[in-house]
């Protein structure tokens, strides 16, 4: 029997794991630690810190990492996205098969929650593909939205009013979507909001939300839009791979 | 000097606490306890719970409770939230004045997250004009809706597609919105997913999300609607009071 835990541990700051999150981690037999390449290698070693940090001693708890396979880069996106899934989940029930053959306890640490615009729910529904039966347990974490929130000491809804959260592709496509005083835009390759008009529109961005080289920008569109790029363009040189997303509103928010 | 902290405290669920809230709170000189009436005294039960279970001995922290302002039913809804966090605004200052005359850290507690559908920030905004000046600090906490999902094992989002969180209030007189696969309600009042069609939406529903009374029912509207409603209101009248959300989609989230 394998219960299979996937713990949000929140953006980064060791400060935002849950009590039941360090429990899960604690209790698990067995931690799979995803590879994701040389470029976010900043994640991993994250991940790593925080297994050494909140792991009691005696650590009884095995720690492998494993190289995810890659993603298909054809043009049919979603099809792209579910062979994807289906790749990851072969790996990850091999992965359980030779370190678990006798069942019991596997955490996966969920950057954020893995409620928001993360894999790991769908990659579990495919272990059964896969040939493996698994309990799921699923430990919420604080998001990198909420950290924006929180950084900036903004709610992340105007009084009484809808939220989106929405994908930067999603922004390009479609504009301002119709029913909404707020937009959280997440998933963005870079500068989506150019494609809003830029005046009456106010950004709260955030990069590395939660960890040391945290980077926040308010402001304007029209004022900081520009100042936003650039930034987080120079910021993805230095570091070699950036995480950001942002917070728009044509009302203020308080 | 005051520092004010908000800290999110999650859903009643100690487990949800995050390390960060853990220090916000035993760092804290004074943590102020609303009491919202009779109806809710549930929640300031779990408010001193959780005091009672985190704070760490000695306890130097002093806890005090107050009662809140109530609200001016009127039908100018906005304008009389702006008077009621006003008339807040006060008694957080009093509470300080008396309690705190030399400064130091306030704690205020804060259901779910302090950036959702929560008053705490526009309250302390208003502290200014109230002849309060304070430095401001936001602790995350898990929501509701991340309840909500961890609980049903489901993602908030379709894949690659937005989510709108709205109330109740305004999926009763809009509808559906334009842009979005799945919609989650808070803040409704009793079953306005009524006013949606029933035949194609799937509704996880969940209330007292992260209590021992916690409960769970998903299925499409149509099967499921009506037991919700009915649900909902025999909980309400068990316990006095009720506290629901729920996720919408007309697709599969996984």
């Amino acid at each position: 029997m394998i219960t299979l835990s996937l713990i949000g541990i929140g953006t980064g700051n060791l400060d935002h794991v849950t009590l039941a999150a360090l429990r899960a981690l604690n209790n698990a037999d067995l931690i799979l630690l995803p590879r994701k390449g040389e470029a976010k290698s900043d994640l991993i070693d994250l991940r790593r810190l925080l297994c050494e940090r909140l792991l009691e001693a005696p650590v009884t708890t095995k720690i492998v990492e494993f190289d995810l396979p890659s993603r298909d880069g054809r043009h049919d996106y979603l099809g792209a996205v579910d062979d994807w899934h289906a790749a990851i989940a072969n790996v990850w029930a091999q992965q359980i098969d030779e370190h678990l053959p006798n069942g019991g306890r596997v955490g996966m640490l969920v950057w954020g929650d893995p409620s928001l615009y993360d894999s790991s729910l769908r990659i579990t529904q495919r272990l059964s593909a896969a040939g493996k039966q698994v309990e799921v347990e699923v430990v919420p974490g604080i998001t990198s939205l909420q950290v924006l929130t929180a950084e900036h000491k903004i709610p992340l809804n105007a009084l009484a009013e809808p939220v989106q959260i929405t994908t930067g592709r999603r922004l390009r496509e479609r504009g301002w979507p119709n029913d909404a005083a707020t937009v959280a835009v997440m998933l963005d390759s870079g500068g989506a909001f150019t494609a809003l008009p830029q005046d009456d529109i106010y950004i709260w961005w955030g990069a590395y939300l939660g960890m040391d080289k945290q980077c926040l920008i308010k402001g304007w569109l029209s004022d900081v839009g520009d100042q936003i790029i650039q930034r987080r363009a120079a910021l993805r040189d230095t570091h070699g791979w950036i995480m950001d997303i942002y917070l728009l509103a044509k009302q203020p928010l308080l």
